[in-house]
């Protein structure tokens, strides 16, 4: 039975990213060997980090003066990475989501933390709108999209200081303003590799303004200085990057991909807003394009766990929602075909109709 | 043509690993979906972590009160993540290298620390050993193979205060008692798995006892509680590295493998000794059976470039030196085959007669 991927992270690749990654694991390039088992800094290896990074940078359209980097550790490292190399004084977070929280949590040992606002109280069904940015903040926090909650935010901020932004779960999928952030990141587990590798995007001349020593690995000089070689890379991870990045590319680049996420999520959302078993969980105008959280109307409650079977039996995976939220979450990443969505809008059409 | 693989690091594995890994990415255990697009919380994951630690357990003989962890970042960073939670006051690190060094350098930011010998003024061919360690440190840091200059402490050594090993490039090469260790660590990319995953058994009791707060994800608590589940972990990389494992079980285990890998690392080094071109760079005693080094005798200099062409035209491959030490570098990992060490033999045997 043919299998439709709703995971939220680790998620659906391209076939193209799968196909290659297995073969460069089987021979590399046609070297005798595996891509396991060279050098990093070997011939063999080197173009493909550099082209990677390349790659990365053209279609994020990155403006002149920033660096992309390719790390070990996950985007939650990176929630005391930024602190360790960007927080003197004062830092302001938003709080969205749980993974919003995390970051704060962890900035907290680095210095005092203004918290601009939080659509807690809510379950974080929303996202915020109405704050004042510090302007003697060292720089402005947020998580552009909240994988577990389904919200998201698409537009570029207009911030006074410097932007920072956990873009784990909704990179590559729309154009990016890219001037507009001095610092961009993300586990690369759901839009563009296997778990493993965490992207960095850094305006290089905010780095080297705090007092503190900052541990080798963890300053983003390091890094930058060494092209993400300082140590031995998670080269599978980055290799695999590079495939979904050509995928990209051959597929049009940012503004394609958007287009096709906008249709894919319409499709899905058109049909909770329709379906009367069902409604969505996140307000409207906030809804994000990446994971679409709904639950049951009140009514049919009892239902759930019927739909949850009856979905599986159709080849529907990972659609129940995170504990936080109940109900059911499709996750609608950038590699899933709009052949899946329609499966499991015709999967919601048949449950509805049997009822 | 036959590639004889000598790189030293990331290095030849287990062909079993190899096919194992490239099969699991095009579809893991037949759910097809690739082990890249999964949850690392999915009952389809979940037993891999689980096996992995169990018989990482099994084969190092791991006493009770200790956890193995799978993290990412590399050993680069867990020379931070070391003192950062068990430093308090002072630490005591043997200097036997590079990567040495730089561990000890990064303890500098969080407290006195004392070297009790080093081998620098030697460039490295020896490890010392007519040195004290301090009782009133927190730690005392090894490097037990040093994979530059193909030296090796081989015995556990008795220390009066914790004993920290970085382990990188010699973990599984033989039996070691862990219960003389307090913590043992490694990037993977040596013995074990493709670079991205980072292997820590620590002592539980020792930790919670420095003052300092420590940053969520350098905090080794955090992955004992999770069971290296806190984010998501290098999937791929995990998997690959529980295939070795299985592959070491099914050769006998790390008795077995050290009679290998001494069998090896002995034929090379008697050609080394025997062939009138070669020598070692190593002090005899202090040979690692894992990286052996060697240059040409003074008398010969101007043949290194000609024997290495020489030795690539045969298949062999990665055994140019490191720079610090200049000749060249065979690294005898637990994968590479006793047909690989007996090729290169032939080649520095056929290389001799032709002058």
């Amino acid at each position: 039975m043919k299998k439709h991927n709703f995971n939220a992270g680790p998620s659906v690749l391209p076939q193209f990213t799968i196909e290659n990654t297995a073969k460069a694991i089987l021979d590399f390039n046609g070297i005798g060997m595996s891509i396991m088992e060279i050098s990093h800094r070997s011939k063999d290896f080197q173009p493909v980090m550099d082209e990677a990074e390349a790659l990365f940078a053209e279609l994020l359209d990155i403006p002149a003066g920033y660096k992309v980097l390719f790390l070990g550790g996950g985007a939650s490292l990176q929630f005391c990475m930024v602190p360790f190399n960007l927080l003197e004084k004062k830092a302001a977070y938003l709080n969205t989501g749980t993974w919003a929280s995390k970051a704060q949590k962890e900035a907290k040992l680095f210095g005092e933390v203004v918290e601009v606002a939080s659509s807690k109280s809510a379950n974080f069904n929303f996202i915020p709108k109405d704050y004042s940015i510090p302007t003697d903040a060292d720089y402005f926090h947020i998580t552009t999209n909240n994988t577990i909650f389904g919200t998201e935010i698409r537009k570029d901020i207009d911030s006074p200081v410097p932007l920072v932004a956990d873009m784990s779960s909704d990179i590559f999928s729309r154009p990016v303003d890219v001037s507009k952030y001095g610092i961009i990141y993300g586990g690369a587990q759901k839009n563009l590799a296997p778990a493993g590798v965490t992207f960095v995007v850094v305006k290089e001349d905010l780095l080297g303004k705090v007092s503190r020593q900052i541990p080798t690995m963890l300053d983003y000089r390091t890094h930058i200085k060494e092209s993400s070689m300082f140590n031995t890379p998670p080269v599978v991870p980055i290799y695999a990057a590079l495939q979904t990045l050509k995928w990209l590319k051959n597929l049009g680049g940012l503004k394609v991909m958007e287009k096709m996420n906008i249709e894919k999520a319409e499709m899905l959302y058109n049909e909770i807003d329709r379906n009367k078993l069902f409604k969505g969980t996140a307000e409207t105008e906030d809804r994000s394009i990446m994971n679409i959280c709904f639950v049951m109307n009140d009514e049919y409650k009892d239902l759930e766990e019927e739909f949850g079977k009856f979905a599986a039996e159709k080849g529907m995976v990972g659609i129940k929602g995170h504990r936080s939220v109940g109900g059911f979450r499709a996750s609608t990443y950038n590699a899933l075909p709009k052949e899946s969505v329609q499966a499991l809008i015709d999967c919601m059409k048949e449950f509805e109709a049997k009822r």
